[in-house]
């Protein structure tokens, strides 16, 4: 195990990072590692502890080596003992709620322990602590009413629900959306900020034997209308949609899912309307008929908060992000129903990877329904 | 025959229009309708006399009620002593070159004998003689060097074409497109356009016999390259197209083919790439797989040329034009594969209607390659 630090007292080693050094399936790949504590952080970065960091499905892609985007190679760790050239190491996790424990000169905007989220892609946020640009962190706004659940969850789904009902066409108030996988997080983010802006949304989930509670709990958040998959093909739904929409035609479709399911929903859109994907837990294409495209001018996208993080200027990211937490703290935008998986510090790095492996197994064989947020101890 | 004329001497009957008064198969429900001459155009409108119009594959689907284009009920020939309201008459034809007979008060810019080609879709062009508004027709800006058939099939394929190569993305001198079924009338436009315009162009045919012949044909009108279907599941095709693209990303693909053929073909396209719809000649819907659309912001729009007549200003539809105009007597756009079906004035209803019900059989038997262009002799 090249990257093993050189041999110390563990009690001196007061950091923990879930790493890999090569893709593969997380249950082999992932481990434990215990580092130092990091020094004293150079000009224009900060050092910084992180409180709480989801385990999201695409960084298990990540690990896997399936995902677009690529983790850097660790490079903080390195000053605390890690291993040779040959053997990289990745910390998992790209999202995550940190507090600030150092501050490099020429960091101006920041002060010690104010919350900070990552803005940059596949910042590794499965550690207790770790040493960043301030360019690749983002303040949290403000921290009144806001939970740690919330600013550790805040960078990918919400403003992926946000942007995607802001960016390609305009709504107005009662305008209708639709969309699929309505359940997924971002799902439930979209329910709630359209229904913070008055928009009506036209929700589809999978059909299943609790299916009236999944309908409560999501008009509970703000849905308006909560449909299974099978109505898709029930003749009866456009009458019964020009009764609800008052035959205001839909003009933005959002696709998780991909396949059958997508093409029948594609078919509900207006003239000029706008079919946005991020995602496809089908794991089947994106079918269309070519007329949608030529004679109701459709048009297809794809949307990436990665991508949006890379194009927009820092101005952009904190006005979403200041948005976004005035809902959650208003309570428009609830917490997702999540778990904590709970490392504590004096378990040893065997235990703390069989538990990182035992909560992946446990979101892959899905219906999971919870986002799994991961909380390292550190020694103090 | 409720629409026959009240009886006159034939004659006085000089004109004649290719009608229908109910959707179905052309070759039932088309007929030979002869008419008398027009009286004097009302305020705001002229006479016109078609010379050339084509019988293009979507007017077939108009006459069998499948296209979403619906052609106005005729009432020009209503004067003429067509029959009763429960029997309306269409008149096939959208496209097609006409001069000026006659001017109606109030008409500013035409006087007689200029060439003027419609805007309006679905206007009933394989007709001898009508009466039109001066607002659904654009005079063809000059005729030197233009020939007939230029000129009467320069409102469909050619602006399809341009248009594609100009709405969607900003291309530059050296930049590459991609686009299938490279044969058709759009495709060949496109190839020619684009060459126009110092682009590259990476064309897709079916492979057939002659297939030599026809990558001949298409480099003489300016493709860069030409490659049958069967190459795009080639693997050596990435390799080539980066020595003939100098790594440079393709930006804008067109698509008139759909199914599988397209679904290779988008993977071709770069980053932020727009793949562009006008056709669906594989009968197979547009599936791509959603990662195209996610991680690469891939685009997937419609062109149909009839909405941009529907939503540009007659100046910008004049500027096209003109543009298009020009690049056919440079040289640069040449004159569609064509033929003419000529109806002299002394043929029967019966022998006109079966010349067009024979052609158009003909045209749906596919592989035709040659564009029809409908001549209707009048009496003079």
């Amino acid at each position: 195990m090249p990257f093993l630090p050189t041999p110390r007292l563990l009690s001196q080693l007061t950091n923990r990072a879930i790493i890999y050094s090569q893709n593969g399936d997380p249950s082999k790949v992932l481990t434990s590692l215990r580092y130092p504590e990091l020094p004293p952080p150079a000009s224009e970065t900060v050092n910084i502890k992180f409180l709480l960091a989801p385990i999201n499905p695409a960084d298990i892609n990540v690990v896997e080596g399936v995902y677009p985007s690529k983790p850097t190679e660790e490079t903080s760790l390195t000053t605390s003992g890690k291993g040779s050239p040959e053997q990289p190491v990745f910390v998992g996790g790209n999202e995550g709620l940190a507090r600030v424990t150092a501050i490099g000169n020429g960091v101006g905007d920041l002060k010690l322990d104010d919350w900070v989220v990552m803005t940059k892609p596949q910042s590794g946020t499965w550690c207790t602590s770790r040493n960043v640009h301030a360019s690749d962190i983002i303040k949290v706004p403000w921290r009144h009413g806001l939970s740690q659940v919330h600013a550790a969850t805040m960078t990918v789904n919400p403003p992926t629900a946000y942007n995607m009902l802001r960016d390609f066409t305009s709504l107005k108030e009662g305008d209708w959306i639709v969309q699929n996988g309505a359940n997924s997080a971002v799902g439930q983010a979209v329910i709630q900020i359209a229904a913070s802006k008055g928009l009506k949304t036209l929700n589809f989930v999978r059909n299943r034997d609790n299916i009236r509670n999944l309908v409560d709990d999501l008009q509970s958040l703000g849905a308006t209308k909560v449909l299974t998959y099978d109505e898709l093909s029930d003749k009866s739904l456009r009458t019964r949609l020009k009764e609800w929409t008052g035959e205001r035609s839909i003009s933005l479709g959002l696709n998780c899912v991909g396949g059958n399911e997508t093409s029948l929903m594609a078919r509900l859109l207006g003239n000029d309307a706008h079919l946005v994907s991020y995602g496809a837990m089908s794991k089947q294409p994106l079918s269309l008929p070519t007329s949608l495209f030529i004679f109701k001018n459709i048009t297809s996208h794809g949307f990436w908060q990665t991508r949006w993080y890379q194009n927009r200027s820092p101005k952009e990211k904190y006005d979403v992000m200041k948005i976004l937490v005035d809902l959650m703290v208003t309570g428009k935008l609830k917490e997702p129903r999540h778990e904590i998986l709970y490392i504590a510090a004096h378990e040893s790095d065997t235990e703390a990877g069989q538990k990182i492996k035992d909560a992946i197994r446990n979101m892959s064989e899905g219906q999971h329904g919870k986002k799994v947020l991961l909380r390292l101890e550190s020694l103090e």
